[in-house]
């Protein structure tokens, strides 16, 4: 089944804000075995989104539209949807009290501006959002109504597409897709099985990797797609596979891994999970140790990806982010004297740093970063993306030299991923 | 003048890279007076390509293409061009250079398929890629093309358009956008000046805000547009004038910035800025005073946010991840008694942990959160979303109560942009 994509907002056509609905619905929608067309990113212009709308349904079997449904004045979907398909908004109880419901949690008294978020197309089937105020609709659109688009194309009779409205606020989308629209869409349209497997790589690039595995990727069975997704330093690979049966599928990825671990297992750092902060904590808590941090050029931006997932309270004690030599000596107990005989970004820096986090913060492991993340700050001898990193362990303490390239994010995140991977590596030797 | 832009790329349409050229192409269009209708992503497809071209001609005056222009089989767009402008690849001598320089620097051997790069459709006009091998390709249309394309419609005769076709890597598409690109187009096509100015509004709801300042609003002068951008708990409004002179714009919006803060001046935080933490980063600096973190449900994140910007050393001392209780005694000097008789999310227990961080890490200021991020930990008399914060200044200590909604990266996200606003309150004060 084909599914196209419209993404409305005039923020996303002016350049402020990054489409990244379109990437995660597509990801959605095909790792749901469905097929994405075509995107398109139109602003709050009724006669864009109107002929948008007219162009996708031509082309497809399912459009999705995100945006417009907020509750101030240049959110038009509604008003355009009406048209399009001649009917007129009424207010839906369901959804009056699904906004009810909100609002009252939140303490705030209903305005009739908010009122309005419940009013939906009669034409349409009301998905009742349950993260946010303004709920999905759904309209079936059939031979009539695509006779009454299209006077000039012959329709068939048996013509059966969808057209799904639903808020642009990401988490919404996200909600609504997974919980409510992906199984509607399954529901009234054939799709293949898929299933899906993620391997995590990292210390190799993505075009060494690529040749180390080619071999094995030129002869993986058809019906098994190879993805690349490189992402500050790792890779994912996604394996996608389709056909008749998930169980028939899952054996035969299985079977295949075989063959990649052979070429690349020593690269390999984990399964089935998104990322690697991730990975680092199933195998913290499943060797039943802890973790503690103790950052200078990432800013805190480890233990904020670990602290991101639910549940990191099990293995994650704390960190310091040691931003100032100052913080450096009274928090971690790094020594007046390291850092002035071999500075802040050094071996002897953050291997001390690493031993007074472990120490002071009661952890089994702490790790430590020190670089220089730029723009500024660099020199001849250190330039912008030297970092130094140290693991400490029960047993002993390791420190390693890094050159990471890129601008100040990208060598941030780096540091991220390499500090992941030690700490797997360092959890695995014991 | 309209322009639409075209992405081409499998990659882009099962969400395996986020389309980050179109915003970045968008901007630079919308920051040099021009306005972007449309945007298309398709896949590595013909026919999809063909269609897509022709739908952007006819609503624009030119048309940007990214993509399908490496020297794999999978890159059509060239084949593409030549079809739709009934034209022929031939080797462009310049363009041959360029791909033989860029080779000998690299100390690559050239290959047959890498001289492909050169080869050009010999109807369009050659613009050299200083920083890669396959160049960019401007086309003229002209009536009779148009003509050609749409038999049925009536075309002007004076109808002028152009369609440029780039590579999709984001570097080089940059360094094309800027240097030759618009360049060329604004010499094509009469542009208009253009002034932004973004407002960020923190401590209202986006419908209240919209209440609030809707007479406002609507006596906008129509070359002035309004953009709302809500991002967990914050607004920024964007302001975007069109007309034949910057001094002028400028002028203007000054003026109707007057209104605005009658109306909402309570609740503006800054101006001229992208985000909460850089208003935080430009207060501090400017009033010369320093911060440190005391982090427990935002585990880094407020951390994190102010030093993924160049320059946060200047203000920014350090921070603690005091996820554990232990880390909250040990590191910020919390009373175990304060932990064991209110707990660790308490008015008592922030007050002592913002009081510890500013002490310890030797700064002016500090901000200390301790929350329930969920999804689990919740309570009846702590559900998920209850946060205490407190800040700590030379003179005072200052605890609150919030209760955010929404999923665990929200509530995150909402703490930070809190915690960012009150310290520039607090700085204010002062």
């Amino acid at each position: 089944m084909i599914v196209s994509i419209i993404n409305i907002g005039d923020e996303l056509l002016i350049g402020q804000v990054v489409n990244t609905n379109a990437s995660k619905m597509s990801r959605m929608l095909v790792e749901s075995g469905m097929e994405v067309h075509r995107v398109y990113t139109v602003g709050d212009n009724g006669r864009d989104i109107a002929a948008a709308i007219k162009e996708a349904v031509a082309g497809s079997d399912a459009v999705l539209l995100t945006g417009g449904l907020g509750p101030t004045k240049d959110d038009i979907t509604k008003h355009v949807l009406c048209e399009l398909f001649d009917s007129k908004l009424y207010e839906n109880s369901e959804a009056l009290d699904n906004v009810k419901r909100i609002f009252k949690a939140r303490g705030f008294e209903l305005t009739p501006i908010n009122r309005q978020q419940s009013w939906v197309p009669e034409c349409c089937e009301m998905i009742n959002n349950d993260v946010g105020t303004a709920p999905a609709m759904l309209f079936d659109i059939g031979c009539s109504q695509m006779q009454s688009w299209f006077p000039e194309v012959e329709v068939s009779p048996s013509v059966s597409k969808v057209l799904v409205s639903m808020p642009g606020v990401p988490s919404e989308m996200e909600y609504l897709m997974r919980h409510r629209i992906i199984p509607c869409l399954k529901l009234r349209f054939e799709t293949e099985a898929i299933v899906n497997k993620n391997v995590i790589v990292h210390g190799i690039g993505e075009s060494f990797l690529s040749d180390l595995i080619e071999p094995w990727e030129l002869a993986l069975p058809s019906n098994i797609k190879l993805a690349y997704l490189p992402d500050a330093g790792m890779v994912k690979l996604r394996l996608t596979a389709r056909g008749s049966s998930e169980a028939q599928l899952r054996e035969q990825i299985a079977k295949e891994m075989v063959g990649l671990y052979d070429l690349a297992g020593q690269y390999i750092v984990g399964e089935d999970v998104e990322s690697l902060p991730e990975l680092v904590a199933c195998q913290f808590v499943q060797a039943g140790v802890t973790l503690a941090t103790a950052e200078s050029c990432t800013g805190g931006a480890i233990a904020t990806c670990l602290t991101a997932l639910p549940g990191a309270s099990e293995y994650f004690k704390g960190g310091i982010v040691a931003y100032s030599n100052e913080v450096k000596q009274s928090a971690l107990g790094v020594g007046a004297d390291t850092l002035h005989c071999h500075g802040a970004v050094s071996e002897a820096t953050v291997r001390e740093m690493a031993e007074g986090a472990r120490c002071r913060l009661g952890a089994d492991y702490a790790v430590a970063t020190s670089g220089i993340a730029g723009p500024g700050g660099g020199t001849d001898s250190k330039p912008v993306g030297t970092v130094w990193m140290a693991v400490a362990s029960p047993t002993e303490t390791e420190a390693r030299l890094f050159h990471f390239n890129g601008q100040r994010q990208q060598i941030i995140n780096r540091t991220v991923h390499s500090a992941c991977a030690w700490l797997l590596h360092a959890v695995k030797k014991k």
